[in-house]
């Protein structure tokens, strides 16, 4: 992965990781249960867009250089399937 | 697409829209809310398992073309991250 | 259900079914894969849409009715919370 | 929240941050690409399964005593909506 990327990636999930931590915390005082609900969702958001950003890097990377090459295209593609089908 | 993948697809769609048309007759009949509920949500399942078939034949065929010709490449990969977003 | 959200339901599931049936014909028209996995997503969307009404209704009336009685609780809310996991 | 669903809970989020600890260092050694998307989604579905243990509690709870004492059920089920909407 390019330095930035993975520098933005790194960023991004820190700041989700903090973003949880809060919400940990909301539950310790026992906030209002909806807005925990909604703060958890907001994290898991976060880490969607995480893993989109890491799946565009790799169909960028590691699938083109499988389908330039012709090798493991198959195998690559299912990967991809398994990433969508768990969504 | 092959002919045997797009048969199966369409068999696939075909019986989506079957099973549709009885959600829609439970309704009609004032069936028990959750039961309409769970086979929406199953015709939802199958549409979905449509829509991962056809990315699969998708990235084997289009994606690929692009990704060994070196053509139109980020947009390819652009193409199939929203489709990710969408789901 | 009321009358007046029957009906609502009733169209909305019959635009469903109408859209679905267009993106068959685009399958049987080999039309670019992106599209038909677009219209496939905004059938779901549709359909989800459904799922929701269906559910703020029965959470008005079945959950509630359950609620003010205060029989089979656990059972009507497993049963809600088993739709938020099938989602 | 009872002191045992409050427990339950909190352990379980703290295992999700610690799995997230865990993501963030394969980023930072550059481990394969699909192994950390599944790994990012693997703490969305713990983190889901934290909303839907709320939300099980708050249709327990709060919601019960709006539908027991008829206040404010409209905004409460809009509530739900929105979760079921988010996810």
């Amino acid at each position: 992965m390019k330095n930035t990327n993975k520098a933005n990636l790194l960023h991004r999930m820190k700041i989700a990781k903090g973003h949880l931590e809060k919400v940990i915390s909301m539950v310790e005082k026992d906030e209002y249960c909806l807005n925990v609900i909604q703060q958890t969702q907001a994290v898991e958001s976060s880490l969607e867009k995480v893993a989109e950003l890491i799946l565009e890097n790799h169909l960028k990377t590691c699938v083109r250089e499988s389908m330039e090459s012709g090798k493991n295209i198959d195998e690559k593609v299912k990967e991809v399937i398994e990433v969508f089908k768990r969504k």
